[in-house]
């Protein structure tokens, strides 16, 4: 069985690309275990250091080309994991950009995944920036999409997108709504959220961490290890589970920015703890002051979505993953 | 003043040409009220009988043709009614006509709208189609849109487009959530709606009409004349009014398929409602079962937003009306 998982060579996908070569299978478009043969990885960059894995393949292209979605998304293609997006603060500061990656290439790819032999499973990863605007102060399943920045415009248009062509039978799809994810290693990116990982894995690595927000600003987040889980979790769902909402929030937790930082001095020291500074940024704090901090999520959880059990259990598996 | 009605050969569209000739005037982009000196109307057809009046232009065409939205939305262009669909019973039997049209065209338009000289006035006439699944008895303001036809699919994610282009401030524009529009003058169309109209039309021209769902189906209604009024009292309004959530389920009333025709009977005769025949369409009853028949519209009504009194009004408007 071929899948394809688009944003392969970032870090969320590369995580699920490595996790899904470690497990060997996946349910098929008919529901039942099948040995993956061909994992194909689309993005713009990948890292240095690629598994000597046989069924890898990486593609160096853009979702937003007809030509390299054709030749990504072959007729055999079983399964679909769509990660590939410009991020929110990127797509906010050129909507052009955010339009042509996030929408227009969302489109190119159902469309293309309707010419596949068989209806594939397609798990797309959308986000809370679903939400905005007049929020109730928990939100739930039932609460309603009101983006107010332009990512999570284009997040919520994949969602109907992939929501519709799966009733038409085209796909078997559905969106996940995915918390802020913490710890994300490496270097900061251009995503609003950067921030909530940075003032932990900056410290955590010896570095100074500007923090642009709020210490009582609450974040509502899930692990890099949790949300892997989550994209193979859903992938496995039988279609009846969804019935007609192919829409998830996710779980999470909600920890303040204060708590983090605690949490933080509490399990690697407060030395570390202090290499926290407080930068104000107007630009980040008007985007991140549109984004919900608590939700109840009952539907993920009796589907059988986890989350964290708290920040500190977070923290120390980033320790132990990333060795520092 | 330049104004561009998409649709503007339909029966909406061409009404609402009409009552903005007799108006003479609308506010222009900031706000004030401007003269109109060009009424332009895009549509595949247009009918036979066009006033001789020199603000009118018509342009025969296609709103998902690049070349034609190019044409008509030019710069100089103060305000848009987009009003032209593939309706719902047709884009759920072609899947890429209703995606080209109602999708690729609403795209389209909006980003032609951003070469104005001033952000243009927009107002999108979506429809109540964007609800369905599992509903609560009676839906409000704070519903989530979870449409089962690509009809009402493609309509909420023109919504989204329209919202982030106007937070962006490319435009100033507001979808109306539409009920079903009784009574609708002419022919049948391939609607799942159409027979709403349909079981009162016909009698009343003293012709045998199809009925084909259950008399106690409930139809959330609103008239022609209270339609026109909420495009014209939508596109006045002034941005603020909007906050930030720019989509609006607009007034109604909830009347039974039953109701509609024992009314037919006391305003025109019971030889007049006996013309309604109970003829089954397991298609059209497949459709209009997603819909919603029942609403609270506490925001529409505070933005002033008016529904129409009873269905016996409604139908001697009609009669007044087309004169039968």
């Amino acid at each position: 069985m071929r899948i394809v998982i688009t944003g392969g060579g970032g870090f969320l996908g590369f995580k699920l690309a490595k996790a899904l070569l470690a497990r060997g299978e996946l349910a098929a478009a008919d529901g039942r275990a099948s040995k993956i043969s061909r994992l194909v990885l689309l993005d713009g960059a990948f890292p240095a250091e690629l598994p000597p894995d046989p069924r890898l393949e990486v593609v160096t292209g853009d979702v937003s080309d007809a030509a390299t979605v054709a030749r990504v998304v072959t007729p055999d293609t079983a399964s679909l994991f769509h990660l590939a997006a410009v991020v929110s603060g990127a797509a906010e500061a050129d909507f052009d950009l955010g339009l042509r990656v996030n929408f227009q290439g969302t489109r190119l790819l159902v469309e293309q995944l309707r010419g596949c032999a068989a209806p594939p499973r397609v798990v797309f990863a959308s986000s809370v920036a679903a939400f905005g605007g007049e929020l109730p102060a928990v939100l739930d399943d039932s609460t309603l999409a009101n983006p107010q920045t332009s990512y999570g415009t284009q997040k919520v248009i994949g969602e109907y997108l992939i929501s519709d062509y799966s009733r038409k039978g085209f796909i078997q799809g559905c969106s996940l709504r995915l918390p802020t994810i913490v710890v994300r290693p490496g270097k900061p990116n251009a995503a609003a959220s950067s921030f909530a990982s940075g003032i932990l894995r900056e410290p955590l690595n010896g570095v100074v961490a500007d923090c642009p927000v709020a210490p009582e600003t609450g974040v509502w987040l899930l692990s890099p290890k949790r949300v892997t889980e989550a994209f193979i979790h859903a992938h496995e769902l039988p279609a009846a589970a969804w019935g007609t909402r192919r829409v998830l929030n996710l779980p999470g937790i909600t920890v303040s920015v204060a708590d983090m930082i605690a949490a933080m001095g509490r399990v690697a020291g407060e030395a570390v703890a202090a290499r926290v500074r407080w930068t104000r940024d107007e630009r980040i704090r008007a985007i991140v002051r549109t984004w919900p901090a608590r939700f109840e999520t009952p539907r993920a959880q009796s589907l059988g979505f986890k989350h964290d059990p708290d920040i500190e259990t977070v923290i120390r598996d980033y320790i132990a993953d990333e060795g520092v």
